[in-house]
């Protein structure tokens, strides 16, 4: 009767060799997202639903599932690589804000949203990542990837740098 | 024309000697929460709205509205407040999962809400930090905070502990 998943469904959604994220989140492409880059620590993915431009995802390479788990240095190294792949987005898409969301209740591999806030939208309205979705043609989306990765990779700490 | 806050409108809202969490994150009470503890870093504070058992805030002491304008050590002791604070609510209330969010549309004032999800909720509604509100009665509120101030205290890093 529970809402929640049942203990069962859970066990499925966290189990490492069936996870989703840990399939595809280095891929160049997949059903959601573009790989804008990666880190020792992260992926960083650009959005198919672009409703925010902007719109994307800092996901943990190795699987964890709950934050209170992670090591203080792998705490600080995710975050360090979010903070990197907000800066990137507001150097190219100048939104108002970002909201920063650690959610993933269908996909509890450790994933953030970086949920750009533009002119256009209300601030006062709850925040939705399924706002659209508003899928950009490939030529844009890939535009887009390109000018973001570009400004990630020179934010690279310098032992990254090439 | 614009549903963002003006440009105006944006100043005063992140204007530190306007801002409410500045005046009322350290206070034992205030409208919206009670003080859980503090560290160098956060003040860690109990939602009144108890819609989700356990809903939590960490705040920054200082006046930052913009993730990416914290410092590499700023932005990991945020973090780890944020751990530590969500491992108290585990050990305490035991929820399904804790969402952790940073939004701060109407209080730019940098913090995250950790929003625990519980067997009664439903994984694939939208997360809705104004869910309810369900307000306990004060000694409820008073039991609660005081079970979690418990466990947090004793989660103390060495060198802040009495």
């Amino acid at each position: 009767m529970a809402p929640w998943w049942s203990d069962e469904e859970w066990r499925e959604l966290t189990a490492p060799d069936r996870c989703g994220m840990c399939a595809d989140a280095h891929l160049e492409e997949n059903e959601h997202s573009v790989l804008l880059g990666s880190t020792e620590t992260t992926h960083v993915r650009l959005s198919r639903n672009q409703a925010h431009p902007g719109y994307a995802l800092v996901i943990l390479r190795v699987h964890e599932t709950n934050l209170s788990d992670l090591s203080p240095d792998l705490l600080a190294a995710f975050w360090n690589d979010v903070q990197r792949a907000g800066r990137a987005i507001e150097s190219v898409l100048g939104p108002k804000k970002i909201d920063y969301l650690v959610m993933g209740h269908r996909m509890p591999h450790l994933h953030c949203h970086l949920l750009p806030q533009h002119e256009t939208d209300d601030p006062t309205r709850n925040v939705d990542i399924s706002d659209g979705p508003l899928l950009l043609d490939d030529g844009e989306l890939r535009d887009r990837a390109a000018a973001l990765r570009s400004v990630w990779l020179r934010a690279a700490p310098p032992t990254e740098r090439a």
